[in-house]
């Protein structure tokens, strides 16, 4: 059986999720595809630190660019994030022809014409499934599976937190001050919230869907981005009484007529109860979208967290190793 | 620009809906994919059959094998449905180690097995997405989006026409025969209306799915069937009094214990209104699964129908294209 040997540089809570998942179903996966892929080598910060999940000391090392640099590894699986280091990481791996798979919404957002140019310059290839919406498969479905369509309107659920703190304050009645203090006591937020609560997570989401969507870089200076800190209780209950409930929503929609083009944005949305989109609760995520062709369809799932983000990055990798 | 050459047999409903998209997005769909697809043949019953879309003259012909025998048609679209002459072209076309498209799935329920040995053993390839739930990208996820997961459960809301009656009998309070009557006189149910309301069609779907997610074939004749013919107006009114909503499911649900295996039913089914799946009505279809990795994922959108139906086949094209 042919073998493609996969290099990782990130080995915390994600990292270690992909290498349990891997550990779990990499048999059933070399089955599936008749491919057999084995981790050689996963860069760390610290051999030691905290994980949810064990990762084989022999394949640790503390210097990414050992991992970069390995002329026997295939595909190389960014999992730091961030707009730093990470950069030099994947553009290092994109020049030496490496297949790059990573999870990094930020980085896409703000750097992705440069990153995609250096996958042409060096007929490399950069996989991004697991950057929006978790185990969703949204970039394939969008990609591959409505690649027949045009898409008119794209209105997605796309941050777990904000969803979150939306369905609790809409169950319980209660302030956006105390939900929040009480997602970030319990993990469902970060501290500080701003990335998630004021929408820019959503914003860099939307941004790549809508680039996908339509064949252009939308650039996320250019994204209307509202978050959800003025939602207060009595919106919500004003929505109820009027049959909705309030969600963030990304948005991209084809607007026609003198001045077309895409309007992309992120803001607190009235959403009829009726609709399907009004009962996506807690952290999960949802996208609709419409499609000339295929009409109205609806995607959801858990949008991120370590198991559901590695099956997104292993599903890349399996792209990866048959191509 | 590299070209693709096109046959297609049948030129009906269906037929005529893959056509049109084609027309409409076929330009599109070239800039994606780097390469150009072409209608060369296309057979029909009768060149002035009733169709929504028109298909363009020149291109038709009433004998099939026309298609499958022209060497310069590399991908076969096979739209005539049914066990009959259907498995003919499509083995005639395998034969020539041509790829085909179907979105026949009760042939693919009773002779799966036969047509993928022929695939396998001519070096052709068979697709099918647009068998199983129309444009809702299903097969493409549960085999390349999540890859790296086991299938503990897949429950399907997979016939439109009985989640359409069971809807109808929830809104309306009304009786399972009086539906069935309206909706076959307003065409969204056929007439003997038993392949849908008996369960057949959603088993062959289940059955198709349970294959793919477990890597064997599931014998139709093993899968424990029940339609809707029997879900009174008091079964409605006790599940809602109850909290719960009736719907008709597929489900494939791994067995662990003393014998494990993988139990493959339809039955109609009481769902808590809470959960998404509920909420789901109308002629949509749906697919809940849980992946041991991804955990709980959801699909929706239009089951069956030219356009939904359209937009599968052309994304199975567009991956055999690219094959």
């Amino acid at each position: 059986m042919q073998q493609v040997n996969l290099g990782m540089i990130g080995g915390g809570t994600v990292g270690s999720g992909v290498f349990h998942a891997w550990q779990k179903n990499g048999g059933l996966m070399a089955a599936r595809l008749g491919v057999k892929l084995v981790f050689r080598k996963i860069a760390v910060k610290a051999f030691d630190e905290p994980r949810p999940y064990p990762i084989t000391r022999e394949l640790m090392t503390t210097d990414w660019q050992e991992v970069v640099n390995d002329p026997e590894i295939h595909i190389i699986i960014e999992l730091v994030g961030g707009c730093g280091i990470a950069r030099t990481m994947i553009l290092g791996a994109l020049e030496k022809g490496k297949t790059v798979v990573t999870a990094n919404k930020a980085l896409l957002s703000a750097h992705g014409p440069e990153l995609f140019a250096a996958a042409a310059k060096n007929g490399a290839n950069l996989y991004y499934e697991a950057s929006v919406c978790g185990g969703i498969p949204i970039i394939k479905s969008l990609r591959e599976g409505f690649v027949a369509n045009q898409f008119p309107a794209i209105y997605g659920i796309v941050n777990g937190t904000c969803n979150y703190i939306l369905s609790r304050m809409k169950a319980e009645g209660a302030d956006f001050a105390a939900v929040l203090a009480d997602a970030q006591k319990h993990g469902y937020a970060e501290t500080p919230p701003d990335l998630d609560i004021d929408g820019f997570d959503a914003q860099h989401k939307i941004g790549i869907l809508a680039s996908l969507a339509h064949g252009f870089w939308a650039d996320h200076h250019q994204i209307h981005t509202e978050g959800i800190r003025d939602v207060s209780k009595i919106d919500m209950q004003f929505a109820e009484k009027l049959g909705y409930t309030i969600k963030l929503l990304g948005i991209a929609k084809q607007i026609s007529g003198k001045n077309p083009g895409v309007q992309v944005s992120v803001y607190p949305t009235l959403i009829p109860n009726t609709h399907v989109l009004a009962s996506v609760i807690g952290v999960s995520n949802s996208r609709f979208e419409r499609g000339d062709i295929v009409a109205d369809t609806l995607f959801y799932g858990r949008g991120a967290g370590k198991d559901a983000t590695a099956s997104a990055v292993l599903s890349d990798v399996a792209d990866a190793a048959l191509d």
